[in-house]
């Protein structure tokens, strides 16, 4: 298996690296939003002396995780008589390179692909370790592979369009690399520059994916957070890494010790609090939906039994629960948790 | 690297291999021929005490590898609450084998498959190595991956029920077997029994397979008579196996020595002279076409060269010739071409 190269990078820096692509033939697949936003630096990283360029635009956020975009994106390639040896970059958020290297892994049975991601959340975990997907409608990511980027470009200049609510999304998975990682956790609280953190968390990102390319042990450790995380974001509507970071609380206040909650609360509060009322606030928690969404979640081992993470001070360690045991514990906590907010220092 | 173990089956050992497999889900995608042919059968293969089973019926034949099939395959499963080890079997001719192992590497980014082929195509060529597919309106196999099958289940009983078509369609790539290798050529030149032949292509193609699994370099020997036979295949509407003979007629005719001609002539003797006529006996032979449909096949390494596989004494060998040059090669023959036919001795 082929490492992946994380590059910091910016425009300059990103037109030679694409410039020295070994391909003569490039495939972007573009975020909708970011062909709105940046036209002009598009326009000149498709140009290229010695290289045919083909261009897709996709929808822009997880309307781009369908069948038919898929399907469309494929045929956008196929009908123009491509190559295996051809070179698939994807340009967006999250989604939107899920989407573009579950393309790369299919398109003539897997060409190789590198990409450019444009939002916080993909800048420290959609874009790095190959885990590619479409949605279902009985699910999130529940079609795909793992194909591995062969370089991701951070150019961190396209935080300052960023939204505060995708801003904050990928602060929710910032915080999850701080619970389950010491050196990240004191770089937050250190209050390092941002650049930085990013960079931290892409990188020890790509270093448990390097070790368990296929989840089959320790990378399950960056799901900290999710399978919670996942039924609360289905069920209360709300965004991914909001979600992430009231999975987390969820499994602190469940499972885990009052320093792990502690934890959680002291870097939210380097990021400026932007998590404070949880969802369920004064609202019924559907314990029997979150079960039954989990069940159907990828990542259970069989039908009574499921795998959660939990973080001791910044430790993460992977614990088999029998869903029973699970519905128990939520339900003896399940008043005093509705009442919980946390306070705005 | 798993390797795949193939392995000579009859009902009783066909079940007690299903009973042993590693998971207490087993994903069944079914030929609806089969289904149909072998009602009794299936429902014995189905029925275990200790695994929840779910049976998939898919389309027969090319109809099956469509995207809306893959879509339906993938959502029946979804549907039903599945997991991560979950193996699933395909059982069917070539093309449902290859949707299955594409559901498979795909379903929850991959879970384990084998197969049960149920006809010679698919005992020799399709089930094995790894290669899953479907089409494209653009062309064959487009998009599909490389997933290895755990197991795949050889039972030659189910060839009692195959159409002469469809058995000639197997034989083509029995015949690519002799000319590719001398072993194979021996067991078919002295008549051995066509299990014995089976078996033998199978275990050639699983041993090529598994020193070239991207078919990076030696697996593109199993291409032979294919990058003709494609385009034929596609233009003359007739069945693979048939195109993939006069695939390796062309390419023998046109770039090979005359013993390759003769060997080819040979093989097909032995069963009974299946090819005799080529499609474009006294038609004409769209020269463009081809090389434009052969343009678009995935071998290709770039916009100018291909690689083509070409057979000295059962011995293949791959050369990279420039399309310009295929298309005068093709042009200075094309009329005497067009008047051959194979004798019935």
């Amino acid at each position: 298996m082929k490492n992946t190269t994380i590059l910091k990078v910016n425009e300059t820096l990103l037109k030679k690296e694409l410039e020295e692509i070994d391909s003569d033939l490039i495939l972007f697949v573009i975020d909708s939003e970011v062909q709105k936003k940046y036209p002009t630096l598009i326009k000149n990283l498709q140009q290229h002396d010695n290289k045919r360029v083909l261009s897709f635009v996709s929808s822009n956020g997880e309307k781009s995780k369908t069948f038919e975009e898929y399907q469309n994106g494929l045929n956008f390639f196929l009908e123009k008589n491509i190559h295996r040896r051809a070179h698939l970059v994807g340009m967006g958020g999250g989604a939107v390179t899920d989407l573009s290297g579950f393309i790369a892994s299919t398109l003539l049975r897997g060409i190789s692909w590198s990409c450019i991601p444009t939002t916080l959340l993909g800048m420290v975990d959609a874009a790095i370790g190959g885990k590619t997907a479409i949605n279902s409608k009985y699910g999130k990511n529940l079609i795909g592979s793992f194909h591995l980027p062969h370089k991701v470009w951070i150019d961190t200049s396209f935080l300052s369009t960023l939204s505060s609510s995708d801003y904050n999304c990928g602060i929710g998975e910032v915080i999850k690399y701080g619970m389950i990682n010491q050196e990240i956790f004191q770089l937050i609280t250190q209050r390092k520059d941002i650049s930085e953190i990013i960079f931290s968390c892409a990188n020890y990102k790509n270093y448990i994916v390097m070790n368990d390319f296929k989840e089959l042990g320790i990378r399950q450790i960056l799901n900290y957070g999710h399978t919670f995380g996942h039924a609360i974001e289905k069920h209360y509507q709300i965004n991914h890494g909001e979600s992430v970071f009231w999975g987390m609380y969820l499994i602190g206040y469940l499972f885990g010790a009052q320093r792990d909650v502690e934890n959680l609360i002291k870097l939210n509060e380097v990021f400026n609090c932007p998590f404070t009322k949880p969802p369920w606030l004064n609202k019924t928690i559907p314990v029997q939906n979150f079960l039954e969404y989990i069940k159907k979640d990828k990542k259970k081992t069989d039908d009574k039994f499921i795998n959660l993470v939990l973080s001791s001070d910044s430790c993460a360690e992977i614990k088999k629960y029998a869903l029973q045991e699970i519905e128990e514990i939520f339900n003896n906590k399940i008043q005093e948790l509705k009442k919980i907010e946390i306070k705005n220092n």
